[in-house]
């Protein structure tokens, strides 16, 4: 089995270039990782992902320990031999929905067998324990749960356990979660240590709030632990961009220049081409196959010219006797088969195809931009 | 161009066996005809179906006249362009909705700017004008404007317009609607040989309602008529299996044996497999695309064994953990790739991929059925 590599091929002002080898293939860095949440990469095969080519994609263990269940993704060998994805995956850890379903005011709830229940049953220093909207059944996460549910899911770069903090959360509270991120990292690595025969990276997350102090405190601990690569959790939960950038600019100096830094949640093209300068080198973010979804798409000239408008609706009726193709700039499965006025029509008809054409291709965009960043990098 | 050519390459008590030369590629017949009414089949990419692979579809001039609309159409380069599906295709003439819009009572409505308004706003013995529920423009159907319209579309085989009756019309009112569709056949033809080009051929087809010397009547008519093909419409618009078989019956004797014969509509598995006796080539019916959509799912084994109940429901829970493929008798890219569980998942979740997945299965089983009973004409 491959070792979990990072490579650092070229480091300027502009950003980094490297290469992330890893057991299912190599990712080029800087890399955009596509959300397949729950195991599907939004509509697409494999073999429709193969052919963009996407590198790397994000799972997610919460979601996949409701559905399908740890039991049924163990039963089926882990997440690449259950969606047939055969590129690296990166996984998330739960943390996420720490702040996702609890939000400060707990106000949160789900439906369940007729009855409103909080989505988090409790939550202390040790464990989250979670409800699932679909039975009921409570499902606890801790340091060593989130790593064994990772391990099954066989992703390529486990993420550790972590808290991530509500945006506007005062010193208190950000201190006091941050810590708890700092032990459970500490568990998550003697657990991931115990049984790691597959080489998968652990990366620790920095947590910290929008606290300058604790985003440093938080990045020099991380940096100090023994973990294959850093995560920056917590930037993209209600704050402006503004102030996404200044936390980032808060841990830019303590990254490890020898590990690969990853960007939790963000990956909208002004932030990742702002963004890379700090030495990021993998940036997850549902924008492109969600918007596609509803038929947003990415126009590859105004997201070279990182315009600030870089995309426009298929639907309006502008496009509906337009036969030109999506983007003249792109090659894409879509862009090479298709015109605008075929693609608006299946949107208003709610036509499956016009889904997945419209993800095909603006994941395609996002490839390429990486691939000018990339080159631009030398 | 290469010509329309049907050839019958065996005839037995259990069938015929043929092949349909068209411009867009040749047809082994009996053969299943799946239904791509808007111009795109149902969740598949072009290359997806190239790779069931689908034979030949079914378009609907009535729908695309809708949207993207006729002029869009004729901008894009006909369907096969538009659509980039590059197999045969076959259109229907409109005249399926003057049953399915207009109904013997009437009372069928669309809600068009506000108002209810009935989808059709005129039938006489010249034409039939139906209203957009989509922005309320009326769109007239008549033998020229059909014509005018598949001429458009492009497809390889056009039907004639016809008046598809509803079940259990009275013997007068069937008689006049038989009668106005043999005079526009008549129309058609003719206005079919005035420019015809791309050798597209034009289909007859055979009316009459439930009435058995109407439907010999007309199956006699057509049967003289300057076509390059027969097809029996109206037979399953409401009635009993075994009273759409009696239509069939009644009609049987007058198919000639020279032509093609298309079922309109009818095409459930235990109708092909019991009506291929009567000489019948090709089916088009939505069942296996629809089906698929709602995760009920096709069995090889129990579609070959011509089983009563050859589907199961893949989102039943039973299957939730099953790791075996959906069915260990196919070999495609669904059955190839993925266990039942993790199609379940997808289904459960709502996730498009599983739409597409099942739809991939179903198509390839009723490809694998239709190949099965060509070589069982020996």
């Amino acid at each position: 089995m491959k070792k979990f590599v990072f490579e650092v091929l070229l480091k300027s002002k502009k950003g980094r270039r490297g290469k992330i080898t890893t057991a299912h293939g190599t990712i080029e860095t800087p890399a955009f990782v596509p959300v397949a949440t729950k195991g599907t990469l939004k509509g697409l095969t494999p073999q429709q992902a193969a052919e963009i080519p996407i590198q790397l994609s994000f799972v997610n263990s919460y979601h996949l320990a409701l559905s399908p269940g740890m039991a049924t993704v163990e039963k089926l060998g882990g997440v690449h031999a259950m969606s047939g994805l055969t590129y690296p995956l990166m996984c998330d850890s739960g943390g996420f929905q720490i702040f996702s379903l609890g939000r400060a005011d707990s106000k949160q709830k789900a439906r369940v067998r007729g009855e409103e229940e909080p989505f988090i049953v409790k939550k202390t220093d040790e464990e989250v324990i979670f409800r699932s909207p679909y039975n009921g059944e409570t499902i606890t996460f801790n340091p060593k749960t989130s790593i064994a549910f990772q391990r099954i899911i066989g992703a390529d770069i486990f993420m550790a356990f972590d808290e991530c903090i509500y945006a506007y959360a005062p010193h208190k509270y950000a201190h006091e979660a941050t810590k708890r991120t700092h032990r459970w990292l500490t568990q998550c690595i003697s657990e991931h240590k115990k049984d790691n025969p597959r080489n998968q990276a652990l990366y620790g997350v920095i947590q910290g709030g929008m606290h300058e102090d604790l985003r440093i405190a938080s990045a020099q601990f991380v940096a100090e632990q023994n973990v294959q690569g850093v995560a920056i959790g917590g930037v993209s939960v209600g704050e402006t961009k503004k102030e996404m950038r200044e936390q980032i600019g808060y841990v830019a100096p303590y990254l490890p220049s020898d590990k690969p830094v990853h960007l939790l949640g963000v990956g909208q093209i002004d932030d990742i081409v702002d963004l890379v300068q700090w030495g990021i080198d993998t940036f997850d973010c549902v924008e492109p196959t969600r918007l596609a979804r509803t038929g947003v798409l990415y126009s590859t000239q105004a997201v070279f010219k990182r315009s600030d408008s870089y995309t426009f609706d298929i639907v309006k009726n502008k496009y509906a006797a337009d036969t030109s193709t999506v983007d003249k700039l792109c090659s894409c499965y879509t862009c090479s088969h298709f015109s605008k006025a075929y693609i608006h029509h299946l949107f208003k008809q709610r036509e499956l195809l016009g889904y997945t054409l419209a993800t095909i291709h603006n994941l395609s965009v996002m490839e390429a931009l990486m691939k000018k960043i990339r080159s631009e990098l030398q």
